[in-house]
């Protein structure tokens, strides 16, 4: 089984957490591949950034999807995953996606817990486009001064910690879940810290794509994510202009 | 890892029929038991036979559980859930749950699809307390006639994949979610007759079971699922009474 | 008109409080039974509990409702009730439901008020169950801490009256309902301390059984309280497997 | 106990229709007093005709909610209900109120059918109203065609009962309720042509308040239903501009 | 384009403010017409006065409805809306429905803010109308002391200030809604002080209005808004009278 | 009054289009400017080719916002438009937006109308994306035929006006929304076909955008459209570079 984890940030310090985070979930007949983003930001943290990063998403799937048994669209938020779902033959399962849905079997509301305010209104967006807000209790977060991404974990163990338990106490989260692919791997650091369980989505997700891949689901040629009919482009990457073009 | 799968229904031939569709489902490095229940009915379809086999999930759990690192409801209804989660301390999976979370990534909207009218009300019912109303397009059943609940999906598969269509026409289901333990393994059969995907709820658990095995979860001491206080009962059994008298 | 309140904890003293807030508020042509829970817990306050609760409320119905024109399932947190309605051929009311769509009728928004905080999952349900949520401002419990069930009404009446008020006054409640079988009959003596209706929730379930009873509704052949097919079981009180077995 | 029933609706035969029910559903210990509608029209089906009847029942209260215990708002679709409900000191239910809350204890999902098309947007707004959304499976409803509105439940008798059955077939419902105070009666007469309960409103509304009587709810002095502040007023009716300056 | 501005409430000061704020916001192509409430109370802030002067905007409408080519209901809580789309051909606008939908297309969520606490239920029963909950953030209103109606913008324009920044900083609006007809014009001269948009819903109400103009609607023969069927009636209003009759 | 109307589709014949119906809409004192993306597909109508277009609006308005009051963007879907109005200081509109927001005060819900099923799944996350389901009655397609999408508004016009009917007296809906770009103008043409109000979505942006200009809102310093701090980026155009870099 061959999962394909995407970065949609450009920053390969991030890579290497979502990297040693995945590596330590995976059983032993999952092989893992991993790739950065080439166009976009240093981390996506709002509408714009995650356009962008979902675009490059789709750049980087037309290209190796092909190779793989299923993808992991590795930022919370999960840039381009409807996009991806529709056109690729092979399971994607979003960040966000995968630790939300892991939360809803160990609690009954989940906080989702991060790093920087600016996150907050594209995670709520995301909350509602996953429909799960009747199982959110909370999202929060710290304010936006950090001064390393790839380290930001660290840096900010201490505060983000106290957030959760905050989470527990003040809003009555039952599972608190970790976001943002910067914070890939600290969940196992801090579990004894907190209260209730703690979801690394990074772990939360190798559970879900190899889960998808054991139901061995069909393509659908009907329902929302019905393969798109062929169509013409202009000005973008070839290798997904081909997949639009119904060549891939 | 080793997973328990209960099924709280005593008919031995749908316990093979789920120990049929979990081996197929499960990676080598899971070990997997199965138990029948000794007390209840057949087959559960109504709120009464829920409460009933739900109670003798909460016994078999008190017995088992020990020995095992996460736990399978084998029945679409999830009876007892609530219960197992809030007093074991391993991760404890429904059928329901797993199939509707599974179906989650895999479209926008499921339909279930099952083989007995007289299940409506109840899975309505686990449906809302999922919280999954939003992503639930249909609920849809054919008549409550069948001779053999160990072979209503041979008896009725014809009549099964034409009702899923259906689902996927009418109701606009992307998924479909092929409910109730007598048709685990079914889903395989006919996945290439029905336009989307089809989830088996026993492989769904399965991969959901060993997702939250990876996640590490602690013993919540907080929120929905805290250990409930120590207190004496009477009238039930020693196992479930030692558990719920704290000594377990 | 032949009401039978069923007390599904095994405190004798709990019935005894049940009985005094149920005479109050009957009317002189409503003649009252009482019937204490013989296997089960002192007071119930998980699901674990609940479920035992909610078989020994059908074990109870099974051999005494053919005697009653209507019951009442006198815990809050309504145990068995959908099961006992789709069972037997009288109304069944529950103390949750009952208390809160009176409320409904006395404000815009109820808060649930109760004595422990371990009540609050099962409760939060409970509201959803009965679909609820947008009517109810807050659950608001005392921590788990009291001495004897069967006198926690006055060991704790000022704080509860003190947590009805900051429910007025920092959610929004329009009325309150004291929640919990121990409390009943405090509604009465703590109703001018407390700036909105106040809601005893057996009088309520008086109120709603005698409504019930008014409205002459048939048995349902049809839709979510039909009554189930016959069905063989085994383990459980030769009673209710009678109804089960449809013989009764 | 003295219930006040107001028929907003100037036509008195309907008076008559709510008379006959009303004493029907009551027990021996309440007294009933009827009132027809002075100003208005002969039934109200739209809003504009709602705001009329709604303001015609704050003057009959106006002018005798002192003299009762209770009132009935003898109109489908409550008219007048919250203002009533911030006034006057005694408990006040709608007919569509009770039919509803009612309905909710003897199905998951109630129907609505009644036997003019143009009642169907102001009913809407009633469920909506009362938040009963997730608990109306369809508000169903005849053409508008009729002779008489005093005799439109015997002329249509027939239709209505076809009416309620297909909402119990194609659109789920477990109970139905029969709205409008023309159709007052009606239930006791067909409920035996009909799968599921069926609910009359009035019989219902006689029954809630006096459960709402036997809880003895105080007057609020705080939510959203405390009495307004006093203030002046012009060109409406001296009893009801009497309350509005906080003389009565 | 001739736009009529009907102020609900008795107090020509209000009027006038209402005025300076809509000339202000008119376009040069827009002929504004201003009319008082004769019958009411001099500003409208409960249900039973929002019955009154919704009943009053109708026999305005029925006598000038003729004369212009759209309509504005000049306070916030939009009586007697639902009424007048129903029976007038011209388009009618509601302050709170042209606020609350301008804000949508500003931010994500608003904030109600008013200068009364007495508002808040009417308020939140017409946010639930318009179905706008999951946009609202809050209604944050000041207590209820104020001395002159007309001037009460001036009187509390400090605290309003603070109030809206409340609603920002604690309960996450996006933007905010100044309500009530005596605020208007506010808008304008405090909006450098919050962090926000803050919109005006007179001047929101005139843009709304001309909005609906530019669509060129036709009269509804079906649906929510179709023009009831003639009616006779008594005790109202020639005008209002001469429209149920269908005669206008 | 300079509004940019951005058309994210590369066809330029429904440039044309929309160009035609917003001079039609828009009153004299109103500028128009029209862009066609040069990057993207003819129409859009699928995930994948809506963050495309999202990303060359995004381009767009990093040019040539600062030369306009307002933008909108003229696809129904309404690509980037929460990036948009993050990044810009001017007030952004889309299409389906505004076209929603003009129906919600025309009916109570509305049905949206359109040309191909390939749009239907894009929509639907349009209308949640707006929290308009409760508003919104059904989404209605034709099936995907058509041969020129500049001509598909006359090319299959009396199939449009007959779906339309259907929405009325199948959904109930008591407007219509014509959705796409490529059927603008069509509203005028066929308005008088079809028996309850038909909007055309560039006229009511045209009208939307107006009446925000008419508020004057600030550009928000806090919540979820307050401007991202400034990030480097790379791979995407100078000019949104620029921007997102905070040099803009």
């Amino acid at each position: 089984m061959r999962l394909l984890l995407i970065n949609p940030n450009t920053t390969t310090a991030v890579t290497q957490l979502i990297e040693d985070a995945a590596r330590f979930a995976a059983p032993p007949h999952a092989t893992l591949s991993f790739v950065t983003a080439q166009r976009g930001v240093p981390y996506i943290s709002t509408r714009t950034e995650a356009l962008i990063g979902g675009l490059e998403v789709m750049n980087i799937l037309a290209e190796q999807s092909v190779d793989h048994d299923a993808a992991i669209i590795a930022a919370f938020g999960d840039p381009g995953l409807g996009a991806a779902r529709e056109m690729f033959p092979i399971p994607v399962v979003g960040l966000a996606e995968a630790g939300m849905l892991s939360a809803c079997m160990l609690g009954r509301r989940f906080s989702i817990v991060s790093f920087a305010a600016a996150l907050e209104p594209w995670y709520q967006e995301c909350v509602e486009w996953h429909r799960m807000e009747s199982r959110c209790a909370s999202i929060r977060t710290l304010d936006n001064r950090f001064k390393d991404i790839g380290d930001v974990q660290n840096e900010r163990e201490v505060l983000l910690v106290e957030l959760a338990r905050k989470a527990v106490e003040e809003d009555g989260a039952d599972v608190i879940v970790l976001a943002g692919a910067p914070l890939s791997g600290l969940a196992r650091r801090v579990r004894d810290q907190i209260p209730v369980p703690v979801v690394d989505c990074v772990a939360a997700a190798v559970g879900q794509a190899l889960a998808l891949i054991g139901i061995y689901p069909i393509r659908p040629s009907r329902g929302a994510f019905a393969r798109p009919a062929a169509k013409p482009s202009k000005g973008i990457s070839p290798a997904l202009a081909n997949w639009i073009a119904g060549n891939a």
